[in-house]
């Protein structure tokens, strides 16, 4: 199980690889929210998201021999990018096994990033059969998105980096609202602050529809989403919660945050303008919890954006819904 | 003068109230131009431009008599909202002068920072007559965009940055594109990197049209440009090189490189996909140099994206124009 160790040894191994995100903020954006609120700019991370922690953390932690032989990926996108670039970074192989109908950028860069990219049909093919087809014939280690104490060990350096970033400014108390999908990045960040950072709570923050995590908090066990598409926060619709992330989740974060899509749009807009950041719509549903949802909150709040890869028509869409 | 010791003493004077702005990258912008490219992505300063550390730095270093009486400046935006927020953060007041046909986004702020905004028509009024007045009745410190040792020595704690993390990604040698108008940042990255880092050299970029700092250094001596409106970049139309700025740039820069406002548009929608961050056009001017004019630089180029206070309208349009 991924435990403060981990993390720590996961950051040895990410230093001058992965980037410190800063941790911003705008008077204009504690105006909105009634209170202070600092985003931590995870979009600004390689491949445009936090996804490439995890996939350093668990390539550089393989033997050199299963290394060499390749990793092998399931992801709608950013894991996709993430895993494609760390394994090229290591100048090893990579499979991404992608649902035909994920964002074309994030289809695209996976290729650019010199990875092999598989497209299945969500529908009619199982990915996990392609998969243990292609990782059978050709030895390759399966990086899995979230539900991996090394991975989650990965997205644990972000909490590391806003312990220490907050601490700087003199914050010990802090509500800090993280996107949720699997969970990965949620549970690495809860166990980072748990050592690092008691006074900081961290809290699950979904789009409507797609709200697996809050419920299962709620109902105390593992519930599903009714849909796995459909909203435009592609990059958080995993099917429910990992199980490895769950317990961590129950035992550490506070109750699940709820958004709509237009204020996920919202919040993109606002981020754009203030922040000078690009995020996609699920990587903006901690920000807009922030913003929107701030009542049951603390006097300061640390929103995680989670990542930034977005088409241009659905950013141009956000910036004509809310142009101020 | 600005010299070394001023830069690191303005430093000291901003640290913990300016950020420290991340040097990004992308295999893709390296692909297009054809070399490495590293971008310090000084839209992410506070108030959306590297002129807040100009402001701070002059305003940190007056007398506590001065400062409490308040600061004036005149701006068609970056310099106004960097001046306004420094000044609200020090608890004193600000009047900044702008022209009525700036950005509204650009005015808007200025306001909201918490400066008293006066309005003025280019054509019909002289903003040097309504700032004398201003200045004499209130007794306020007129705080210039560039040519001032203190505020040259603000933006050159840019410079201090670019160096030590260049330094830290084990580079020695490197051209340095800035977007130029006064030749505040520049003449103060200038001096930075020749104390810091030798083996730097730092070019000025421009739009076509307003290329004043180019031809100036054509022909040895200022040159104004024929127009003060009329670009989409209009964070850097200064009419000329600032008298204490040029000799500076003169000295230590090479030659001006000269980009249309269609690659500025261009590479603002790339550092959208590629970098995940929001730059104006003017201060997309040299890392369109760094994508379309690489042919005369070597093989690593650090761009400098000023500032990023775009109106949504503008930035929408160049990810029309641009899609890939």
């Amino acid at each position: 199980m991924t435990d403060i160790a981990m993390i720590e040894a996961a950051r040895a191994r990410l230093d001058g690889h992965a980037r410190v995100t800063p941790l911003l903020s705008s008077p204009f954006l504690d105006d909105i929210a009634g209170r202070r609120v600092l985003v931590k700019a995870e979009c600004l991370q390689h491949t445009g998201s936090f996804k490439f922690r995890g996939a350093w953390s668990a390539i550089s932690a393989l033997s050199p021999e299963d290394r060499a032989r390749g990793v092998i990926a399931f992801s709608s996108g950013n894991h996709a990018q993430g895993v494609a670039l760390a394994a090229r970074m290591h100048g090893i192989p990579s499979v991404i096994i992608m649902p035909a109908d994920a964002p074309a950028l994030k289809i695209a860069n996976t290729r650019a990033y010199g990875a092999e990219v598989v497209l299945y049909d969500r529908v009619k093919e199982s990915r996990d059969e392609i998969g243990a087809r292609l990782s059978k014939e050709r030895n390759l280690t399966l990086i899995k998105p979230f539900d991996e104490p090394l991975v989650i060990a990965g997205q644990g350096t972000s909490g590391l980096e806003i312990a220490e970033q907050a601490q700087a400014l003199g914050i010990d108390k802090a509500d800090v609202l993280v996107p949720v999908s699997g969970g990965g990045l949620l549970s690495g960040i809860a166990l980072a602050l748990e050592a690092k950072a008691p006074g900081f709570v961290t809290y699950p923050c979904e789009p409507e529809n797609f709200d697996d995590m809050t419920r299962s908090l709620v109902s105390g066990k593992i519930e599903r989403n009714a849909s796995l598409s459909g909203s435009l926060c592609d990059a958080i619709l995993a099917p429910q919660p990992g199980d490895i992330t769950f317990p961590i989740v129950k035992r550490l974060a506070g109750p699940g945050l709820v958004v709509t899509e237009e204020q996920a749009l919202h919040a993109m807009a606002l981020a754009f303008t203030r922040l000078k950041i690009v995020v996609e719509p699920g990587g903006a549903v901690a920000l807009a919890a922030a913003l929107f949802h701030g009542e049951t909150l603390g006097e300061t709040v640390i929103a995680v954006c989670s990542g930034g890869n977005v088409d241009g028509e659905v950013f141009r869409m956000a910036l004509e819904k809310f142009p101020d």
